[in-house]
């Protein structure tokens, strides 16, 4: 019998890519999927796809849907500036701007549909809520009642194939997800992170600076490199 | 001040032209939102233009989502026949080969993440569970979970400024949707509903069927030509 398949978002950020080692290690067979959405930080998708490569996945795997021009008014589609230096303490207690509206439900619903004539039922998402930038819909309420909705309105709800979103990072610090995905042999160094985009990467973006701070937690040193001060 | 802001789900077949009637009758800024997904109807899309123009909105109102091949395995993106002289009485029973994968909880989410950066609250759809075509995303209970789930996933959930979800059609039956319409001033000459996308409409698909029906119920003559018995 061969082995269940499973959607994994890929955004060839850190989380995306120690999620996508967790259903491989799970024994999934991995489909994944990213999103071009006009992201100031589209280089990501170049390291998706060399993270699914890294990952031994056929050259084609990669499942990239364009959805240019679905998203207005966030920092993280250019329509206004990411915030830099922000305390990282305060990250979660106000929505920052490079919110994008609703992006998780869209991607999550993208993924259904995808999975849903592929036979696969597990959906695979790297959210996280603790160090996280402050997005609602990285919080683990938001992916039961997500699911619940998404098992009421398709055929494999109907028919009793119900899905299940994972969130195996959901509840890790950023130092513990690095340890992970140190454990499961993620290549950290073909992983891209910063809301701006830049390589080297800008090191004071809320990405760049919680990233930088679960490699100290880890006690490892981030392959990356930096603009700014490390 | 100005009218609430509400965002419309409109495919330029009858039943949402209906809903955003409703939408303007409730005095409501329409805001309709469509999507290019690949299907064979695609004529649709020209229609939705027509009836937003024979509204009165402006020309550059209707926004567009292109989500070409977002969708696969369904026979309304051409990846199948289209099932044509289904019994009516038997539509509900079983989902059909025209169900696209997880269709509005996509169409849904986009709306949402148009919807947050306009300021509006509001979401039409105009779905309905009492003749239809057996899909389950056209249901009040999944209308019930989505809303749930877009309130916990988003910053206007987050700030108790709630997403609704507006589904006037969801209790009617097709002739009560054809009086409604009429008593609104739907053009109902320059919507589409057949889902084969022919002009004439086929007359056979389990749309064209629901339509003719819902005239016959209403006493009403349907304005568009078929192709075959009408």
């Amino acid at each position: 019998m061969s082995n269940p398949k499973a959607v994994v978002l890929l955004s060839g950020g850190m989380d995306s890519a120690t999620c996508l080692a967790v259903a491989l290690a799970e024994g999934y067979e991995a489909y994944p999927i990213a999103f071009r959405y006009g992201q100031r930080h589209a280089v990501e998708l170049e390291c998706a796809a060399r993270v699914c490569a890294h990952f031994g996945l056929p050259a084609d795997r990669l499942y990239v849907v364009d959805l240019t021009g679905a998203f207005r008014g966030s920092a993280l589609t250019g329509d206004a500036p990411v915030p830099t230096g922000r305390p990282l303490g305060a990250l979660a207690a106000h929505i920052p701007a490079t919110y994008v509206p609703a992006r998780n439900i869209v991607f999550l619903s993208l993924a259904a549909a995808y999975a849903e004539p592929l036979g696969a039922r597990d959906i695979f998402i790297g959210v996280n809520a603790v160090d996280y930038s402050g997005y609602p819909d990285c919080r683990p309420e938001f992916i039961s009642a997500f699911t619940a909705a998404l098992n009421l309105g398709t055929q494999a709800g109907e028919e009793r194939r119900c899905f299940r979103i994972h969130t195996p990072l959901v509840r890790l610090t950023k130092g513990q997800i690095v340890r992970l995905g140190q454990a499961l042999g993620v290549p950290f160094h073909l992983t891209h992170s910063c809301y701006q985009g830049t390589v080297p990467a800008c090191g004071v973006c809320d990405s760049c600076q919680l990233r930088l701070k679960g490699f100290r937690e880890a006690g490892l040193e981030d392959p990356i490199p930096y603009h700014g001060v490390k």
